[in-house]
């Protein structure tokens, strides 16, 4: 069983999973992306991962069989253990509890050379739908507080099968990014009754030409943000307060479907389609309608250029201005 | 002018340093680190760094000429400038100010081919001292909040000089690590009234064979922290009270460099020289005299295993438990 560790300092949570170590693509320095004779995301290989927890695919056709466009099955190497009760327990000034989680994969499309930024906006509606679906079920299990979809693409990301896929892992624990983020959009809500990402969304969009706005439909903004850590760094935001990603209307889905479509492409334009992290920050469950948070999206490019400074220092230094990454993408045709 | 600016919601500065991007090196992918010739580090090379601020060289020796064991010169492609003043500005929900700070780089040895862990623990010592001398030097301008001693050894760590180096950074911001690290020693303190460190040295000291001490001596202890981050991560720290690194007797740095050599070495002969990051966290400046911080060393080992889920959700996972890696440590002789 993985055990959850808190840093008794910072109160970070960090998953110790030994078992993990087992995995064989741990120890993988490269992986061959284009062979597809050996991919078990693609179809017709269903048998070689777990068995389907969802899949969208024409009427008729057969679970854990060929015919989905989109497929979500348990990761086959799971950072955390569904079985099992917390078992918190103190040690000193130590405190950890059992890695009891959910942790699973969501396979974009059935075509093994497509990636997540070539789908079109119908297809990419349907994973951001395979996530909201995915997260309302894992929602009703009382063990878990906080749910966290993310994509790793590229190997230099750290994604260790060529096929599009994203995860979306259940804890117990609230991770330390949110929670500083919780924490920080609640001091400002104490102080102005405001939220920070409606302040952020408003003052970005009356900035016009040579601000940070990447693009923008009636319902979702893209920015490069005002501090940003990385060269060509986005955060996709609903223009209204919303809390929770996985209650929007339905509706939502689509629209932010087309702008993380056109930023991926125009991302993959500037940068002849760079690894990148993307990641959903959502409020924790049970918190759906928290005034001081506002779910958004964050996606990282991973770039060649190795600054070396941020990694012993904790600090950051991005050599790219936002207002001159956001420029360029504006005027990158998708 | 580089420009630092603060994360509105977590509050995270972070330096948008666009003149930085011309440093050739930032684009290199590899560097030949065996390549003296071409060394600006090395002896006889003085002219091609900026003119030192700090060599402890031979009696009679000229500055900026040979013979030094340790030279400290300005950084050629600094972060931050250090001229000027802060010029702090809102903007909105924006905050800003100039990137004004030092950027010092300390040159361990004026051997090409000796890595840190390979010199003597006198020359250790000497480091050590640099450093200090050096922050006890950089304190004395008001403009700067916090002096980061650090380190990146080799290219996978993003090191982009192959003789060994460190750094250090005056900053007119605290650090977010170093933040998170002050409120979480200051909430235990308001609980408890104790450090919290104080608290982890004596339990960690009581744990005995089985736990996570790798070695210590009558003044320092190293650990493989309860909740470290990734495997054979480790913590160097006083086992009596003390916030500021550069304000130890003098008498301390021979100890602290004796178990800093042994914990390099062992990383070294159980890991077959990995990259590695080392950090040093001391107290604000002119917060010396701290009850609720206590200065400590972080080595981070860089492993050419990529987990890759730790990147997309801001979650560590680590596959090696701290007590495996610290009981592997203790077994390496160095």
């Amino acid at each position: 069983m993985p055990e959850l560790r808190k840093d008794p300092v910072v109160g970070r949570w960090v998953i110790i999973a030994t078992e993990r170590a087992r995995r064989p693509q741990d120890f993988a320095v490269e992986h061959d992306a284009a062979d597809a004779r050996t991919c078990p995301f693609c179809p017709g290989a269903e048998e070689r991962t777990p068995r389907e927890v969802l899949a969208y695919r024409a009427p008729g056709g057969a679970p854990n069989g060929p015919g989905w466009s989109v497929r979500v099955v348990p990761n086959r190497y799971p950072a955390l253990m569904v079985e099992g009760d917390l078992d918190k327990k103190g040690r000193g000034v130590y405190d950890r509890m059992n890695g009891v989680g959910a942790h699973e994969v969501v396979i974009e499309t059935p075509h093994h050379e497509r990636a997540l930024g070539d789908l079109s906006a119908g297809e990419i509606e349907a994973v951001l739908a395979a996530w909201r679906d995915r997260m309302l079920d894992l929602s009703k299990d009382g063990r878990f507080r906080y749910l966290l979809a993310f994509k790793n693409h590229g190997s230099a990301a750290g994604s260790t099968v060529g096929h599009a896929h994203s995860q979306i892992i259940a804890l117990p624990v609230i991770p330390a990014t949110v929670r500083d983020e919780l924490a920080g959009g609640r001091a400002h809500w104490d102080r102005r009754d405001r939220c920070i990402w409606c302040d952020v969304v408003e003052q970005e969009l009356s900035e016009g030409d040579g601000g940070r706005v990447v693009l923008a439909n009636d319902q979702f903004v893209a920015v490069c943000p005002w501090a940003a850590r990385s060269p060509f760094e986005c955060c996709v935001l609903p223009r209204r307060h919303a809390a929770a990603f996985e209650h929007e209307p339905r509706a939502s889905y689509g629209a932010l479907a087309e702008v993380l479509r056109a930023v991926l492409r125009k991302v993959d334009g500037a940068l002849d389609r760079p690894p990148y992290h993307l990641m959903l920050h959502t409020a924790p469950l049970g918190e759906r309608d928290l005034p001081h948070f506002h779910w958004h999206l964050e996606l990282m490019p991973v770039l060649g250029t190795v600054a070396g400074f941020e990694w012993g220092s904790g600090f950051h230094i991005n050599p790219v201005a936002p207002e001159s990454a956001a420029e360029f993408l504006r005027k990158v045709t998708a």
